[in-house]
């Protein structure tokens, strides 16, 4: 808990820094090389990792606090972070603790940055068998964070067997050519451009296992990765609302002038803004909470080894009402900021478009009305969600 | 922990029994005799006094959690027993421990219920001293279970010292008169009529204290009472929203026809009804773990004999946050449960409408829209509400 | 045009005597036996008759302008007022002029007010053939309006043929049995009850026709009437929320309270309350025009005796539009007229709630979504609704 | 009427080529030079002046027309035209005819386009009596088209007699500095700059005449400009929409995949997408309606010579509402075409997101909120809102 308490304060410092020029920063929209380094330096990176390992064996509540701080601050690098902490989290889910301990350790070692390759909306990578290893061959269009990582978490389909591997590599592997055509509406420091696959050579120990078939026992554990990224991008959305709150009430407050017509003298004494301002956040402190249970039932889930599918179904259901809630008020609060601050909140240099534009991009990640879908049927009929790439 | 367990496992039984009849008893709409009878019967009465004076000395979260089940069932019965609970607790805040324990013993033995005269929108009774005492005279056009209680919390304005008594009184006693009057749109059940007093006579013995002056020691104390109805208010309006979803989705599953249109067999499975569930569900899930975070916060400023400003008006924000969005959740899953039901589901039988209705009279006991500007005021300004019967 | 204003003087004069009792009348839920005879003598029947038939000769604007103004004064007459109109003139939609004719003069002459049985929800009724005509059996479970009609218009499946025939029915026949079954949520007054036909015998000359086959010359037009009946229902939730508004600005006005912490002394000068009727009222302003659109376009397909597939489909599409918007607008009004009106408005002696209640069981007659489905994919691809039995 | 259909034809023509290149126009951002260019070769800028003096004679009916098709394929362009119609209109509310011939004839003959300085937010420039004129001095934040127009029709406070005087100007004229400062979210096109004057030279005739003091006869008329603003306003908004639901729908058609969990083959089938996309055709089409009630309204008032307060008050409540309406919806809209089309339609390349930054823009030129109370409070007491610079 004061451990807990230490790494807030530690993430409230990164936040802080990385508020000071958020606005310059996302106008330029450079690789995040600079923003990484300054995850590297705060000691954030290995937050997770056992401190057997060199780590700071941090649990997944503290993780979801530090992203709450960051990413109100910088969307994009709580994205880059959140996922970070998933994918070196997610080595674990394979039989091969040998490989989780030596990620583990050179992580904590080199302060590696990680991110992955693996967008279920693509066509996947195609592994093919070559000299005691794989080639891997093909082309993601997103894979965010992957152009400023060290390490990458990779699946891909392998021919020979027809099963989906997962391996983990150099980013600077040769063969590996990042695109930087990420050019969208937001989240624009989250390097989520493309990825291309020429004959990357893979060798055999890098390969963590096959993604089980359903049924078998590690099948429950091995879906919980897909919930890890949904309730990341919920804590992320959720935080683009607290940001986007703070970032209004200070504008309101310092900056807008009251309307004629409202017969206060002050922006924020008017009765409309007031009471604007008091819904969303009331909205927004039920769905932090919700986020916060989703992460504790995650938690849980993922320290059980036996993960059955009924605590594994319980958690997808959870995180799905999660992402539905976060996901509707991000949106809806990105937008109605400008109505609280006034018309000359509009120009650039204020940036406080940079919340919409960043929840927009985060909500289209997968659609929410069909989590909506999951969290109604399992209402209705006491049905799971079949485990997949969003579920 | 297993004491919560175990009274909810009570409250599950009494919703239980509750829910068998509760269209027939709504519609009806008798006084809640038979009702309070099943209360008492249940051992829910005495649930949070102390055990040293004979109840079973739960705490406010255990309270919450069986306000939730009783409301959910019936949002009236619910209503009953929160203020029964703040009723009795009320008398904790005044510095007469002797008038606790004597009230705490008596409702233990007699299994007393509790209700309150002190509508904050009326004229005050009106208190004129009277040989050793007071006589009391004046009309409350609601006072929520006092027509059906053993024993009544009454405030009213002492002509002689201008301040405001409060005083404990047997609800039977001579010149009180219950109007029978409550004839409205919801919680029908809440025996919510008014009350007309005259030439009451207290004894000095049965004045708890004067309400203190703003600034006055024990004034943050005292004014936590307006806050434990505004939480309760919010716990019925989510076991509202709760009720009303269990309730929709049994008719959906078991009663509704697919509509042509939606190319599905079963009603459970059209697109739309399943994410319009769902989402309905998230939020509502969201709205309860803020109801339960305040209910945590009050309880912790409950239990702080030196409750400064700062730690009220911070569990005031959170009550309103509460307050907020359950009121607007409960209204609007009341009236959207039709459209997952269908066009039978109107019939007076299902008295499907109970949940709007009841939502909606909980919901205008005071405007939502100012709790909000609360919330909002301390986002942009830091204040705190100033204490009033509201707030 | 001066017809149509003296047409609309008349109509507000009913409006202002079904307005005078119109709690108590909802109350009671009496057969609108009362509510028929005013309409009979307030010569509106006969409306739109043509005048050679002895009738007004009034077009479907002027009778959407009286039906408006009947229906924001009791959204049950106005339903039956409706429904009259389009069963009298769907007898224009088979090639039977002698059968219209003979209706319309004996309508005119007797002041018959119309109903029909027709729900395509129910199973059909059945017609065999026998002695020269037919024998009709079977129940349908609701029926608008027919338990106080002079004469019906009937559908039902012919055994030996197949084809489903339409015919005219004296109300009184032998065999009919009118359930008195309507216990509903809301529109009480428009004795919607079940009908039984217990070999109910319907002579040849009383068969309209039957149903064409899609691509059949006749079966556009014959497909009117289901949006004849869409039409009506979007002015009778329009006008709901018109007669909501109008009642609730009353009491507001007359009635209610400042709220103590609005800083004003007027409930009518509260800003939220200034804010939330203007926005009401301009959505309602647009929902209105886009009815009176589709009832002119309405009105232009139904004069076009060579009416094709594009003409009907785009009425068709602006009818659903018109459904969508103003079911939604309804329902939202009905519920939000208590946030502008406060507590005390919840007494039964108001009966404010019954603009939710009708709204509510109005917009149930056909799920919303649907009708916005068919505007979605008008939009995307250009297609129009399949003629149905709501389409 | 032909007429009419000629000059949507020519706007539609405009659209298409506004349309071609629309999402690089914007992205580059540069002064309208070229757009203006496009409107004077098109025909379109005389179009409302008479026929007499040289123009093409046409109502605001049709200039409305010619607005929607023009500010749904670029709502900067529409927005510079209409308030060009404006400017040039407002002429006529002095008592100059020759003013406004000669203004007429210049513009008809040399192709002028018009624009105005008058932000009523900024302090007012101050006019000094000079040489049989004035000196203009002073700055003002926002000056729509100004920086692209060759003639201004601007507003200042003369010192010496205390009245706001209005005058025209050459855009170019000594003294005038164009900031070129308009770098906001949204209307990136619209040359809303601030604009500098420093001793401007206006000679007496220039002077169109002085702000009628409340009661004047002239009072009603003069304040007519203030609503023509808000409804072009308003008119924008609602093209913004169309704009955004059309660009929308063929992105779904053409480009979106279906989603997995949809068990669709094409976006296009998805069942949520076909009815959002319907419940926002629908809206929409009803406050589309409600502007078109509304420019009707203002074009009554307009040719009305001796227009009284209660018909000025209704024009405005009329076009207070439709700002309200189309307010929120542009805005909506604008944010949810991102669900209707996928998370790849977010890449800058489609520019989906101006819709929504044009509408987010335009709607905080002045609080919706305040013009729904205007609305809500003429309903309930029948107040018309007072004249002012936005009202």
């Amino acid at each position: 808990m004061a451990d807990r308490q230490r790494w807030v304060a530690v993430a409230r410092d990164v936040a802080a820094r990385l508020a000071a020029d958020a606005v310059e920063r996302e106008a330029k929209g450079a690789e995040p090389v600079a923003e990484v380094a300054l995850l590297r330096e705060s000691g954030l990176l290995p937050l997770m990792i056992p401190t057997a390992d060199g780590g700071h064996g941090a649990d997944w509540t503290t993780a979801h606090a530090v992203l709450a701080e960051v990413a109100a601050a910088d969307a994009s690098v709580g994205h880059l972070l959140g996922y970070h902490y998933l994918h070196v989290w997610r080595t674990t889910l394979f039989d091969r603790p040998d490989a989780t301990t030596a990620a583990n350790r050179a992580t904590a070692a080199h302060g590696w940055f990680w991110a992955g390759v693996a967008n279920p909306r693509d066509d996947a990578l195609v592994l093919s068998t070559h000299d005691g290893g794989y080639l891997v061959n093909g082309r993601k269009f997103f894979a965010t964070g992957a152009s400023v990582a060290d390490r990458l978490v990779v699946s891909g389909h392998h021919e020979a067997s027809g099963r989906k591997l997962t391996f983990t590599l150099d980013a600077a592997a040769p063969g590996i050519r990042y695109l930087g055509d990420w050019d969208n509406l937001g989240q624009r420091l989250s390097a989520s451009g493309g990825v291309e696959f020429t004959d990357v050579h893979v060798p055999e120990s890098a390969v963590l296992g096959a993604q089980p078939a359903p049924g078998e026992p590690r099948a429950n554990r091995d879906s919980l990765a897909a919930l890890g990224f949904q309730l990341v991008l919920s804590r992320v959305l959720v935080a683009v609302g607290r940001g986007a709150l703070a970032e209004a009430a200070r504008y309101t407050r310092d900056v807008s002038r009251a309307w004629p017509a409202s017969g206060v003298e002050r922006a924020a004494d008017d009765p409309h803004t007031l009471a604007a301002y008091g819904t969303l956040t009331a909205r927004l402190d039920a769905a932090e909470l919700l986020v916060d249970a989703a992460a504790r039932a995650f938690e849980a889930a993922a320290a059980d080894p036996d993960l059955g599918a009924e605590r594994r179904g319980e958690t997808s259901v959870r995180i799905s009402a999660a992402k539905v809630v976060s996901s509707e008020l991000a949106t809806e609060i990105g937008s109605r900021v400008f109505e609280l601050t006034g018309a000359r909140a509009t120009a650039a240099r204020y940036g406080l478009d940079r919340f919409w534009r960043n929840a927009r991009t985060l909500t289209l990640h997968d659609p929410a009305v069909y989590k909506a879908t999951e969290v109604g049927r399992h209402l209705l009929t006491g049905e799971f969600p079949a485990p997949s790439g969003y579920s």
